[in-house]
């Protein structure tokens, strides 16, 4: 198991070479025209100074590397990963309604509704104007070959999207496994590991069944990912985590856990629970979402959702060691190995 | 003056193309795997079937057909003008908090807010998979350069966006012409207007020289444009006019007969005009924005705006006369002048 270090000297490197290269993408707040051209330009910047670990990038550049690619080739493309996600989470919070990202208040919240859609909106435009650079970097059959994927991966999360907002409007709580791991499939698992490496695939010329043998493994360790990140939001808690504490009861969210405990629970306990996170966030008591936290720890759905995650990764594990036995073994192969761990054993 | 009937025979067969490879992109509300996924496609197509005029897609595939080129291989980015425009007007009725569109409700009033943001994103998306189909259709080269104008045009777009938020959002009145003009150079001429006609030379293979030739005539008539469309929201009425009557003053909306209004009013009742207008949109009474309506007139607001209109609408006129005089005369360059004259003397 790779320690905290090990794992730091595989993303702060990568991390920093994509702040480097934002820097050359987006416009400086010195450069804008007028006050409220500045103001923007700010709100563009904002998520993408917050920090965040930048495992996307990092998963990108390490594929790439890994089939022999430079990584330097891949830098517009794993730089248009972390717009993406900024962009994805400036919108998300508006929907979930979210108060705090990175430790502080969400986008939204600083700016007003109607400017983050317009950043949001930004950040998305600037994900696209990225890849443009990729033409004369990796040449256009590549540079089409990598904006394809954005196309479709990015159409596949809206839908992932699409199902989860309608699950909170309209009020469903009967949700069943099938229907979560579909949901986490679109919603987390494409964007966050399934195309960051088909992409380094892609950019450093591997033969296409390299980059499709990704898919069953990012599937797979998307899902323990996803697990992992809700199970985080309901034991973590204080500094070093910057989301709100149980906000995934606030916002409603459904889990797997969640899913296990409506299955657990029978009668008027279960629908118990099912008012408490029916209500309008604001009408939520802190109290009560505890309640929610403590039936969720009793009835053991914490544990059975760290178990599905920790047999998720094992499984994502053999298979990316059975895929890619011909390819030899490399710096790149062995971190992108301990990333897969870490991602699903992280405390952050 | 070309008739109401002339019109119709540039626009319409070119929007039903547009509504024909509009189907061949967008995924059709049959095919969705869930009620949630059938109720987000319809979401999708909403805006793209309550009709519109779909100028920006005849303006591009005219201005392709003009130098020579086949408006078949305009079509996919013709559409993908269509889906930012609808993309943008999703977006845009959540930021300035419209009840009206082409007289139906906003689409946030029909899906809610989150759910319209999603779908607004998707419709982005859609835009850049339409493009993907040009590498096939113009080469990679075309493909590229126009891949780049959207990706340059809708953070222009954007910025203007940002401009006109912050200045409802701080309460800001005292707006010069100047800085007026500047806003919708940014946020309307570019994309209405320039962007599309440069794209159809791009796609046509005309020099550069072509497409630059229409940055000044874009700006012009752009702001022609938007000002008769301002005006229209103030005079028009009723049926055939799609959005809320006078919709503008309850968004509260900076236009250039309130720029000249504000200048003409002084003491009190300037900062009467101020202060009906400041107020929340749910507190402006009818009976207020009539006053205002009111005053627009009296004061000569209205006709000073239809005024400057012509006079832009004149030069660009000249200037596009001027500047393609080498472009043989043929059936485009004529619907293009006809739509030039359309933009700017329209009643709906």
């Amino acid at each position: 198991m790779a320690s905290k270090e090990d794992i730091a000297k595989i993303l702060v490197p990568r991390s920093q070479r994509i702040d480097e290269s934002l820097k050359e993408l987006l416009p400086s707040t010195d450069s804008a025209s007028s006050p409220e051209i500045k103001r923007y330009y700010e709100g563009v910047w904002d998520y993408n100074l917050r920090g965040g670990k930048r495992l996307r990038p990092a998963l990108c550049m390490l594929s790439c590397s890994m089939f022999g690619g430079n990584e330097e080739d891949a830098v517009p493309t794993a730089r248009s990963l972390e717009l993406l996600q900024n962009f994805l989470l400036v919108h998300d919070d508006i929907e979930d309604e979210s108060e705090l990202r990175r430790g502080k208040p969400a986008l939204h919240l600083l700016h007003g509704i109607g400017s983050a859609i317009n950043i949001g909106d930004a950040l998305h435009i600037y994900l696209w104007k990225s890849l443009l650079e990729n033409k004369k970097l990796i040449g256009a059959t590549k540079a089409f070959a990598v904006f394809r994927e954005f196309v479709n991966q990015s159409l596949t999360t809206a839908e992932g999207q699409a199902i989860e907002i309608a699950w909170i409007r309209d009020g469903k709580f009967d949700v069943t496994e099938d229907e979560y791991f579909e949901l986490v499939s679109k919603k987390t698992a494409n964007y966050t590991i399934t195309t960051p490496l088909r992409l380094g695939a892609i950019v450093a010329g591997a033969p296409k069944r390299d980059a499709d043998a990704f898919n069953q493994l990012g599937e797979r360790l998307g899902k323990a990912f996803q697990i992992q990140d809700d199970v985080l939001n309901i034991t973590a808690s204080g500094e070093g985590y910057g989301k709100e504490a149980v906000g995934d009861l606030y916002e409603g969210k459904r889990t797997l856990m969640l899913v296990h405990l409506l299955k657990k629970l029978k009668g008027e306990e279960r629908d118990e629970v099912i008012r408490l996170l029916a209500q309008p966030r604001n009408e939520k008591t802190p109290e009560q979402m505890q309640r929610v936290a403590e039936l969720l720890k009793e009835k053991g759905s914490i544990d059975y959702a760290k178990k599905k995650a920790a047999d998720l990764a094992v499984k994502a594990r053999e298979g990316f060691d059975k895929k890619f036995s011909s390819v030899e073994e490399n710096e790149s192969k062995k971190a992108l190995r301990e990333l897969f761990d870490f991602l699903v054993n992280r405390e952050y």
